[in-house]
């Protein structure tokens, strides 16, 4: 560990259980959650180029995609205490060099970077639409999992914008939205490719989606088989052992 | 059994093995398929009311639909080799009060019948486009199961002119369109209510999707448990044999 890190009020280190990966979570500003986990092993990213991941909150997903890939990876947040955090969490794993963490409005970020300069997008974006719902989180959370800073339409607009022609934007979602979603990245020319979704368990609705879209990609969809969270006997299914431990055995 | 039912060259009779049912088949011409009988209990039909199965083919959706409602069920079938299979059907089962059977282009039928006149639709339509296919099949085959006759866009909308607001279209359909569908749907303001996916195993990828949408809905998905076919033994799983047997000791 490094010893130069600073840790703020509330704030702990947390084990990634891969690669012996740390990060610096909160339970009152944000900690990540096990869809950016989801997301970060399904997305097909390139070894090597150019990788955004939007939304990133404390940069759980950079720093898990840096065990797969050796491409650089940017993750851009508009909080400037999650990002200061995702920095910190960056510096504490001696990733300086291949994870860069801007704080920004991920609307304007085109304006930067320019169009289509990323291989591969990934995106945990908030999840419930404003309206008409009841904000009871502080601040930080709420920004989080609400669409108060970026609506789906302009999250997708935005990927559409940042990703290169035939390169994949990557998202997880609710399942109450997919309808939406599926129109929103048609309109944009983002064509989902790749679909898994998620299940408590097997006798349960799903309560996740993962989608792998490409841009200007040709409509056919694979339907991944499902994940399955939990088993009859309210264990952990073995692919998600393999998710979080990197193998059924599970963890000492 | 009506002795009076006449059978044609290559035509058999089979067990739709619900209610004595029996339905006019030929290898030939038409079978149907686990995706028929799949719709026919995954769709939410009214218990009374007026329901149509759009691409009827030899009628087995509407037979089936009259053991779980009691309402007015009209088929429409554009080959009249299988509209007329249909009704011998119908007639073989006594069912003539509750079952139509109409010979007609779908694309046309709003033009007889007005707009938004039936309370639920069911369809299994045609899953290959035209484009590029090598069409290998006889004419009533070809015709079943491509896009010759109707496009997706001219069913979807076919189906949206049909049903009443707030109505029903259920269909069955190959996953890899399910972009497509989705989008299709929202344009014509079916919105997708109930999505269902069919894996032939657990860890296999779906090779069937059930959809509910409702006729101005508002915009919610609900995606339930997958269906799997088979279990690691290769049996049929609790749930098909629920489906096609209605219990799950099978039938003797």
């Amino acid at each position: 560990m490094n010893q130069d890190i600073v840790l703020h009020s509330s704030e702990r280190i947390d084990d990634l259980l891969t690669h012996e990966l740390g990060i610096i979570q909160s339970d009152e500003v944000f900690s990540f959650s096990m869809d950016a986990v989801l997301l970060a092993r399904f997305a097909n990213i390139p070894r090597r180029g150019r990788i955004l991941d939007m939304c990133t909150g404390n940069g759980v997903i950079p720093l898990l995609l840096t065990t797969r890939s050796e491409a650089v990876i940017e993750g851009i947040e508009i909080q400037p205490r999650l990002a200061d955090m995702a920095r910190r969490s960056v510096a504490l794993n001696h990733l300086q060099e291949r994870v860069k963490i801007r704080e920004g409005d991920l609307r304007e970020l085109y304006l930067d970077t320019g169009y289509g300069v990323y291989d591969a997008i990934t995106v945990n974006p908030p999840y419930m639409p404003l309206n008409g719902s009841d904000i009871k989180l502080n601040r930080h959370q709420a920004i989080a999992r609400h669409e108060i800073h970026c609506t789906l339409e302009e999250v997708i607009q935005s990927g559409a914008r940042l990703v290169r022609p035939g390169g994949k934007l990557c998202m997880v979602h609710k399942p109450q939205r997919l309808a939406e979603i599926i129109s929103l990245m048609q309109k944009y020319r983002l064509e989902p490719k790749i679909i898994r979704f998620v299940h408590p368990r097997l006798h349960m609705e799903a309560n996740m989606v993962l989608i792998e879209c490409i841009k200007d990609g040709k409509p056919e969809v694979r339907l991944q088989p499902p994940i399955i969270v939990y088993d009859d006997q309210g264990q952990y299914c073995r692919e998600m052992m393999e998710i979080y431990y990197g193998s059924s055995e599970g963890k000492s």
